[in-house]
Order: C-alpha cells, then structure tokens, then sequence
C-alpha cells in the first residue's frame, strides 16, 4: 500500500461504523491512509507506540475517534506533534454525548486536540485533507472543487425539489 | 522514609493547594503516603513508570488529582490494576467542573476510577485509608473512632450554637 | 456459603439487570459477594443495621446502586467505614443519569463514596476486586493476569478483523 | 416555649444564613417552630430519631436545607408521613447547585420532598405557613393579607419609583 | 360528589396520563379530588378564576402539572396562597424536561410551588394527602399504614426473589 | 404569486418536516409567504444575495430554521434589518438541542435574532403574523379570533372529555 | 407625551440596569416607549390588564424583562396578539441563567414569545425598532444607518487600534 | 513583513487579551501571522472577503475567536478550505461559555472547524504550528524540541519544588 498520510484510530471496532466516516472522505480526496483499533485503557503501550512512531512512519495527521472518558486523542498528542483530530463519539456508555466531548476538547495548554462536532467522523476526514492540502496543491484543489461542486449542487437540488410545493419569488 | 501505601499524584504544583486535603487526612489515620507531580500530557512516560512500579514498590492505593480534560486518573489505572482514587479539580481552564467531573467518571468496562467529589481529596484521602483498613484492623479502629468522635461532634457543637437563637424542644 | 468479601446492595430489583454486572465481575476473580435489596427510602433501617452489621460480617467493601435523588450508596457510608462503591443507575425516573450521577457523587467532606460511571457496574465489581487485592495477592494475581490477557486480546482481536477491509502498515 | 408546628433542619450551621429566611417567614405568619442541625451523613441515627417523633411532638410540616449530595430532606421523608419541603443550598461544594438540586427533588415514588427554589428558604417558610394554614383560619388570614399587602405595595411602590425617569400612559 | 379537597389540574389532556397518578394515589388515601384542563397560556382567565375560587369551594391543595415553559402551577400561586404542588411534565415540547423543572422550581420569593420529580404525580398525589393529614388524622393514618405496609413489603417481596438466585448471609 | 411578505428559509430539505409548521400558521392567518433552503454553510454567497435582497422583495419578516451550530439566522441579520426569527431544530446532528438553541440564541449586542421554542416552527408562523399584524388590522383580528376560538376551543373540549372519568365542581 | 409604540415592562426594579439597555436602543432610533413594573407572580392581575389594553393604547410590542421562573413574556403573550419579547435576566435568584433562558423561550404552541439572548436588553430594544420598522420606513432606514455606520466604524476603529502591535498584509 | 502563514482573527478588541495566547506561542516556533479584527455579524463582507483571499494570500490555517453565540469560525470555514481552528471565548454575555462552544464545535457535516478548549488561544497556536509543521521539517523540529524541553521541565521543576514539603520514594 502507498504510504499513508492519515493515520485513523479508535478504541473499539464498535465505533467503526461512525469512523468509517473518516475514510470515506479521506477516499474522496485520494488521501492515502492507514486505520486501526488502538486503545488507551486497555493498550496504552501500543497507543503509546503507535503515536512516537507515526511521523517517521510518514503520517501527517491522526484522527482518533472515544466515547465516554475518552483520553485516546489527549495521549496521542501527548506523545507526537503530529497534529491530532479528536472525534467525540456518542457511545452507549456516554452520557448524552457530554462525556465524550468534554474530555477530547478540554484539553490543558500545552497539548491541543483539535475536536470535530459528536460522531463528526466525516468533518474529521475533511479537515485532515484540508490539513494535508495545506501544502498539498492537489490536494487543495480537490477541496476546492467539492465545496463548488456536491456541497453546493445538494442546496440547489433541494431548492428545486421544494419548488414543486412552495413557489418563491426569490428564485424566478 | 516508611515504605508508602497511597501515592498521592497530581498534574501541576497548582493542583496542590487542593490535593493536600488528601494528605492532610492520610496524616489523621497514620497511613504513610508520597506525594508528587505527574503529567499526564506533559510527561506521559513518566506516568506510564510511576504506574507500573507502584505496586512493586508497596503502593496499595493511588490518588489522583486534573482538571478539564483529565486523563491522569484514567491512564494510571489503565497500566495498574491498584485501585485509583480520582479527584476532580475545578481548575482555571475548567467548564464548571464539569469536564473533570465527566472526564474521570466515565471510564469504559475494564478500567474503573473510583471517582470523589469535585475538589473532594479530603475524602480521596478517607477513602484511601478506608481502603487500606480494610485489611488493617489499625486503621479501621481509627476510621471508626474518627465518625464516632470529631464527626458526630462538630455536629453536636453547632447544634449547641443555635440553641442561644433557637430553642428547640427536640434537645431538650 | 463463604463469607462474602462484598455486598452487592440496590435499591429494588428493576435495577438487578444492571447491578449483575458487579456480580459477573466478582465472579471472574473468585472473590466470594452477596447480593440483596435495600431501599434508603422504603426500609431505611433495614438499611442502618445491614450498614452497621457489614464489618462483623465479614464484607470488605460495598456495592451500592441507585437511581435518581441516589441516596443509598451515602447513606451506607454514613454508618461504616467499609468502603462503599456507588453505581448510579439511569433508571425510568432519571433526567437522563444527572440525577443518579450528582446525589452519588457529590458526598460531603467526611464521608467518601467512590463513584463509578452510569450504569457502570461491571467497573463496581472490577474495583471492589482491586480493593480486596490491595491485601489478597492471589485477588492481585487474577487482576493482573486479566489486564495482560482478556483485555488486551479483546483489542487485538478487533486489530485482526479490521485489517481485512482495511490495511495498515503499522501492524505490518 | 410553645409546642412548635414546624421543624427547620440542615446539617451544619454554615446553612443558617441562608435558611433563617425560613425562619422569619414563619415569625411574619406566627407560625411556631424550632430550629436545630441534624446532618444526614454525620449523625443518621440523630435523623432517624428526629423525624420517627416529629408527629408526636407536634411537628406538622419539616423544613431540610441542604446542599452537594443533599440526603436529609429525602432521608426524613422515608422516616414519617409529615410533609418535608427540602431546600437545596448552593453550598460551597456544590457544582453552581445542580447537585442539591437534583438529589431533594428527584425522590422515587412513594417518597416525597416538596423542593423549593435553591437557595430558597423564605419560599419554604411560606409554604409552611400555607400547609398549616390549610386547616387554620387565622394563618390563611394572615397569608392572604400578605399577598395582598406588603407583596404588591412592593411592587406599586417600585412603579412609582420608575415613573419619576420614564412617565407612562398606563399608570396615568 | 364530596366537597373536593385536591384539586388536580393540567394544561390539556395530553398530560392526562402523567396527572391520572396523583388520581390514583389520593383514592388509595380517600381523599376526595377534583380533575380538570386549565391552560395557562390559552384560558388565563380560566386559570384566574379557578384560583381565586379555590379556598372558598374547600380546596386545601392544587395539584398543577405542566410541561415545556410551565407557567400553570406558578401562576396559580400567584393567585392564592392556597399550597401548591408543581409537577414537571416531560411534555414533546420539552428539552429533556429541564424547562418544566426550571419554570416550575425557581419561584421567586413570596410565591413558592412545592416541586416533585419530573412526571412525579403518585409523589404529587402522596404530598397532597400528606399536607391534608397535617390536620387530618384518619388521613395521617393511612399514610402511615402505607409506609408500613405496602412500600416496605414490595422491597422484601424483592429481597425474597432474589433469594433464589443470590443467596445472602444477611437475611438468613 | 402574491408578493411574499414572510421568507421561511432553511438550511436543508431534511428541516422541512419541522418548518412546514410556519407555513400552515401563515396560511391560517392569510399572511403571504415564500419558502426555499438556503445553506449558511454551504451556499454562504446565497445567504448573503437572499438576505440583501429581502426589503426590497417586500419581505417584511424572515424565519430561518437551523440545527447543530446554527449559523442562518444569525447571519441573515447581520445582512438585514429586516427581523429575523430563528428556530432552533433538534436535527439528527443535534446535543439534545442545546447547541441549535444557544448558537441562535446569544447573539452579540447589536444583531438580535427573536428565537422560538425548539423546534417551535408553529409559534414562528403565529409570531411573523404578529409582526405583520402589528400595521395590519385585518391579520391582527384574525390573530385575536384565533386567539378567542380554536386555542380556547381545544382547552375547553378538553374540559368537557376529562369530566366523563372525572366529574369537578368547578364547571358544574 | 407621545403615545408609545413600544412597552417595557419588568417584575422589579432591580432588573432595571439591565433593561434600560432596552431603552436606550429605542431613544437611538426615535421609537417612542414607555417603561414600568408589572410583576407576573406579585400582580398577576395588573399584569392581565397591562396585557389586555395594550393594543387599543398603541403598543405595537411588549419587550418583557424576568428572572429565574420568568412568566411575565408567556403570561403577556397568553392575553394579547401584540408580539412580545422576553429578555431572560440573570437575577441572584437564577441558577446560572438557564432557568430564565427556559421558562421564557419554551413556550408552547399557540403563544410565541420573541426570544433574546441572556441580559440581551439592548437586542431587544434593537428588535421592537425592527418590528416597527416593518411598516415605517423611517425607522427603517434609522436602522440601516445604524448597521453601516456605527456598527461598522466599531469594528473598523479596533481594526486601526490593533494594527499598531500587529500589522497585518490584509488591511493594507 | 514576511508573508504570513497564519491569520489570526476575532470579532472585537476585547478578545484580543484572549487570543494574544495564539501569537505569543506562533512567535515561539517562529510561524509568521497576521492578527486583525473581523466580525462576523457586524461586518458580514469583510468576513466574506477575509475568507476568500486567504489561500491566494500565502495562509495555510486561519485561528478565529468568537463567544456568545460564535459564527466566525464556522462561517470562515464556509468560505474557503484553508484549515479553520476556532476558539470558544468566554465572553461577558456567555452562558458559562457553553454557548461559545457548541455554535463553534456542532458544525455540520462538511464544513468542519478544529475546535480547542475553551479560551484555549495558545492551543490554537501550537496546533496551528503543527499543522503548518506537517510539511515544514523546520517547525516541526522545534515543536519537538519544545516538547522535550520546556513542557517536561515545568513539570519536573515542580516536581523538586514539591519534595521539600513531600518526600518521595518514586524519585528518589
């Protein structure tokens, strides 16, 4: 496989149906990544491994996806300067959520995480292009083409399709 | 020094103005303790060593003290199976407490963090030493002799003070 | 039966459910328990003398879990030093855990409750374990070994099924 | 002193402050009553004792304050039949009062606390007055007297106020 | 039918089934009752009138339940110094049932609601027996009998359940 | 069409459901109005041209509907002085509602946004015709017949349906 | 004096530093107001009749002030379809604000209230003038010289003042 | 002055106290910015505008702080794929800041904002370095250095302040 850029990881394989999120974005964008379960209760030397060796491994970004008291993105970035997205997930043992994204954002000076919306996996994936593509021409590009193409052509379909119901001036 | 059976732990020296409210009850029951600072962002290494020596090294109970996104509590049990106290701090960069609350709460199945009230290390320390009485008929005597006596009467001493105001017939 | 090292309490057997997860838990580390229903607000002497009575009866920690205004877990501290661990309960009557949550929590300076997450009872029974190992090495053994093994395999398991549909280099 | 209709309890004279306003409600209403400490976690047979004989002394409603994980008012209640208003202190170990809250109003069923707003005591001296006043024309007198007098002459006294800066049509 | 001495009102008959648990709990003590919809925001007037005539049609206490921003119960307190049990409803409109607690609990001073738990109307039911059996004692009686009887029996029913399945030294 | 004299926008056809509920409002009251999605995040240039454009269109009041962080009608008012109402929804990506609530809520002084309940499109619609009402005689009459009938209407068939299982005194 | 457009109404003068911000927004675009106390718990029935005459007085908007269980705004808006707006105040009484944040925005259907930010007097000042401005193309254009000269010249001003310690290539 | 690879941007000069946390840590790692004022809601185009010219203009990440209900960031992020991080600040007219942090963390799907703690300014600085250091070997090296050196020597320095009053084992 090319060498990954993007690194994604989670606790569980329960949180990867809202991790694949991430993927597929990153797909979108032809950024190439790795994705593995890494956790920080019950795998810290592993968590701790897997961050000292990601930049040399060549990973620009690391997405890490918790619930609950999630420390997984805090003690990855406690360990790299590689940056670190942290997504909070809604897991069945949070607490509506709060849980997961107190203990991803709040973190001391120091040691950023840069925390995406709950169960924002798909936001993740963008950012970590959006990161890549800083220095990316290509990359950049991409990005710029979704937001003008996709992101806006869905608007304009709904316009259309609520036309049907609700004519307005606005738009004739 | 005697061998210590709690070790007191806590991100910062500005936590510690909180966190002598543990020590400060150890002193009450006579159980030796050592106190540091651990980071678990800044020097997670140490954390990870401070950890997994601690039993070898006599620790029965470890209490720890963080704020906003705390991590400490959570990693230290997750390399340990010696019971971790966590202390909720309401330090500066913390929502309400909220999130050192929630961040030491809600560890996932596997990992518990005996969690005490926000800012509570006094009772972090009652709650060490009711852990190590709990096999010590010393100091059980003396967690018994602490509820009976100075608990009940400073109790007893308020309800005297208000009597001057308030008679009550109750007491009479 | 074997005198039983802890007491698995709750307040009704709607929370039985829930509560069998400390008792799972107790299971996988032979540490001989009892379990039974106390009510602080329907039987609250039946919940003074089972607090008052626990020491001579051998128990070495309590596990008390509640829902709503939670007052059981307190309220047995409030009669014994035995360590008491509180398992808040989202029961039917919770604004969604809070309740359950603060009145476990919250616990004023002398009386510890050591507070585990909602619905987190498996954790209640994994501490009290750690507790009795505190001073039971053959307990400690079991703690130790199911860390390195169960925990740690769960993960790797899940590491294993994630690469078929997902590569990474890391694990190669 | 005269047999005293109403109980005002909390559990450390740092309460009084805020729950002499229960008291000088009662004194507006003539209303009898007495006035001590009892504290749910440090003295619960003292709790037990006072609401088993609160009826038979004469007791017809218990005004609790408390704060943090706030038990006494509900723990009166599992006790005896008389009502208990609780009033939740936003004492200094209390998360901005949630916690005080949470644990007096959230009682299950079958054991009620009529919860006042925190840190309201003077609403918990009116109704009190107003219970006793069910079944006594004189104190129902003197509260509708109230309502009608001092709480809107405070109000149109404050109109008058205003209007010296900002005339208006519909007061004239 | 009997001179009611409750008088148990809602804002639409959507709270019907909530409300009917203060019903229910008022026969079980033979108490007489009154139910009907009073809408704060839709029949204001109604709500007025129904307040101002309550003492003098032999209403001893209201019972208001309301979801949402819960205006009902603290405008009937406006009106009467009759008691008044507020009862949060966790309505569709509601946010968790925060609002109906808030908007119902924090009463300025001079017009208090005793406040239940959210959909706590048994509770409601309960209190307002209880206030009527401050001056009642067939009422009182019968209040007692109930904590005596059926709320202690439904516990030891379930410690006998239990039994079955987790032996316990306790009871035996 | 007529010339609109509402624009209800949102920020996708998924809010539709929920808006729907302005436009039957508007329609009851014979306001005019016009509704289309706009994206704030996603067509942030249309926002700008919809809300610039809106005075001069007629539109003498907007309603924008929004979830998550909320940034439509916020930013429709920093383009307009034309009045915007803004309802927060509870959309899929929503914390219970509460960020929908606050980020349209708590506007910086100088740029006000008159927020509904959450999901309250009904009251947006029934508040637009307010606005419009205030210069309008015959919508404001049609808002005071409604007012007068079916709102009353619906308590008071209410009253009639309840008295069947539970006759009151108060209507007789 | 001129007949008002706008009515100002509070429940004590001790919410008048914050609501004069109200004021002061209305004197800036020559809308004529008056201000007074109306207490919606103290004088429910001055506040029927405020509510009632307000329109065949010439009020066009309420703008209503109130703290904790704030039911001034929805009472207001129960009486009259003149739109009102409700300033939820952070009185002493207020727990952090959320008590007046709900009980003034979750009104139920039927009965908007227009709702601003926490102590957002002078927003609410800002949004009488714009629902004047709806049919009065005097105030209108006041208000869209007051968004593109004060309003701007405020951020352009900070734009000069910051460029002394950093300079930045936008601006220049 | 060199071009900057980092805006730093805010809605009004008071944050600037704040957000000079940024600068201060861009100036440690030697990233050249620009800091200006932008305000989302007061100078909607210039926002527009700012946004639109940042990529062309050499900036690789753009930092923006906003409290109360925050719209700078999400609405930047809007406009352009350049790498947004937002800070919630807790402005005077915050509800605990929970305002600040849920309109900038919530982001729909496709437009994310890398959000950090809440007056997290120096976090947003050094992720803002670790995102440019992802393709600049240079900062990259010194983020490193600053990590080994200065974050682990505050903490060890404390960790010899504390040992006067603490000895320990561990360090010893």
């Amino acid at each position: 496989m090319d060498t990954s850029q993007v690194g994604i990881v989670m606790g569980s394989d329960s949180d990867l149906k809202v991790m694949e999120g991430a993927a597929e974005m990153l797909k979108e964008f032809d950024v190439p990544f790795e994705l593995t379960i890494v956790s920080a209760h019950r795998t810290p030397d592993r968590l701790a491994e897997y961050a000292k060796t990601a930049h040399e491994r060549g990973i620009k970004v690391i997405i890490a996806g918790a619930g609950g008291a999630a420390h997984l993105p805090g003690m990855l970035a406690a360990y790299t300067p590689v940056p670190v997205i942290g997504v909070p997930v809604k897991s069945s043992n949070s607490i509506d959520g709060w849980d997961s994204v107190l203990s991803i954002l709040q973190m001391p000076k120091g040691v950023p995480v840069a925390t995406v919306a709950l169960d924002g996996a798909a936001n993740a994936g963008i950012l970590a292009a959006e990161i890549v593509g800083a220095s990316d021409a290509g990359v950049f590009e991409k990005l710029v083409a979704y937001k003008e193409g996709p992101m806006k052509e869905k608007v304009m379909g709904a316009v259309e399709r609520v036309k049907g119901d609700y004519p307005n001036n606005y738009d004739d």
